[in-house]
C-alpha cells in the first residue's frame, strides 16, 4: 500500500500538480479518481466535503496548494532558501488565481461559442498574457525557474501551460524562453511517461 | 532601516496576518500603507501591480499568503513536522477563500442594508459556521492549532475572528474552545500590544 492517497474527481484542473510532483519525486501513490455521480454520497465521508484531499495515515489534508507544497516537500523539489520557496509559493497562489477566472466561464452559463470567446478575449489578454509576458523575461537565461534545480514551481507551469494548450489558448509560440521551459519540463523523463500514460480525464 | 517592507493599503484586509506574525516574532518590518488616491499612480513601481507585496533586498514578493509563510519562516512559526506545516497551509487558504467570499458582498453594488442581510442569511451560514462547528472540535482539549507551540496559523485565526467581530458576526459564544483560543492569541503580549497600538485602518 502507497502511504499517500489522493482523491480527487477525474479532472487535473486542481491535482494535477500533485500527480507530476510524486510522480517526478518517484514517491509511490494511490490516485483515487471519484466518479462524480457518486460523490453526493461520498461526500459526508470526506472531512471538509472538498477535493481533492490526500490521505496520510490517519489524516486528512485538504487545500491542493497545501497538498502540492506537502508533496513537494516529499519529493526534495522545496529549495531551502525561505525566499526562493516563497516566490514559488507566489507563483502557485498566482496560478491559482488565473485557474479559478478560467474556471468561472467553463462553469457559466454561457454557449460553448460564448465561452470561447470569453477565453480568447477577456480571459486570455486580462488574465493570461501580463503573466507570461513577466514570465518570459524572468525565464530568459535561466535554466529553472528559481534557482539553478528544477522545482515544484517549474511543475506548476508544466501543468498551467499543458492545461492552456488543450482550451486552444496556445500563445506560446510568442515566448521563446517560455516555450523551452515547457519543452524543457514535459521532457523531464518521468513527466514525459506521465503524460504518455495518465488516464484520460473529463476537464 | 528594517530588512522587510511591507506594503499595502491602509487596510487589515489581505495583510494584517503579516504584521502580526512579524510583531510576535519580534522583527522589524516597514509598514508602508499607500493612501488609495496615490494607487494609480504607485501601481507601476510594483512589480504585477497588486498589494500586498514585500521588499526583501532588491526583490518584490507578492501574494499575502506567500509573504505570510516566508514571514512565519522568519518569526519561527512554522513547524518543523511537514504534515503541520500543511495543516497550516490548508487552514490559511481555507479563510483566505471565505475572506474572498466576504469581500465579494462587502463589494458589491448592494445597500449596506443588504450587505449586512448577505452576511449574516448566506456568509455566515454557508461558509463560517461549518469552519467554525470543525474549528471547536478540532480547538478542544488542545492548546494550540497544531502541535504544542503557537503556530501562524494560531496568528491566522485570532486575525480571522478579530475581523469578523468587527462586521457584526460574532458568534464566538456559542464556541467555548475557539473563543478561549481566541483570547489566548489576543492576550499575547506582542499581540495585545499591537492591537493597543495599530493605526486605524480603513478596512
Amino acid at each position: 500500500m502507497a502511504e499517500y492517497k489522493l482523491i480527487y474527481f477525474n479532472f487535473r484542473a486542481r491535482a494535477e500538480i500533485v500527480r507530476w510532483i510524486f510522480k517526478q519525486g518517484d514517491i509511490p501513490f494511490t490516485d483515487e479518481r471519484i466518479n462524480r455521480e457518486d460523490w453526493p454520497e461520498k461526500k459526508n465521508t470526506i472531512p471538509g466535503g472538498k477535493l481533492p484531499v490526500l490521505i496520510v495515515k490517519e489524516y486528512t489534508l485538504p487545500q491542493s496548494l497545501a497538498i502540492a507544497r506537502f508533496a513537494a516537500k516529499k519529493a526534495k523539489l522545496v529549495p531551502e532558501n525561505d525566499l526562493e520557496a516563497a516566490f514559488i509559493d507566489a507563483l502557485a497562489d498566482t496560478i491559482y488565481e488565473i485557474m479559478t477566472e478560467f474556471y468561472k466561464i467553463r462553469m457559466s452559463e454561457k454557449t460553448e461559442e460564448e465561452k470561447k470567446k470569453a477565453q480568447k478575449e477577456e480571459f486570455l489578454p486580462k488574465f493570461v498574457l501580463p503573466v507570461m509576458e513577466k514570465l518570459e523575461k524572468r525565464l530568459t537565461g535561466r535554466e529553472w525557474y528559481v534557482s539553478d534545480n528544477l522545482t515544484w514551481g517549474d511543475l506548476a507551469l508544466g501543468v498551467f501551460f499543458s492545461d492552456l494548450k488543450l482550451f486552444d489558448l496556445d500563445n506560446l509560440a510568442k515566448y521563446p524562453a517560455l516555450k523551452a521551459h515547457y519543452e524543457k519540463v514535459t521532457s523531464l523523463p518521468r513527466i514525459k511517461e506521465w503524460l504518455e500514460t495518465r488516464p484520460k480525464t473529463e476537464a
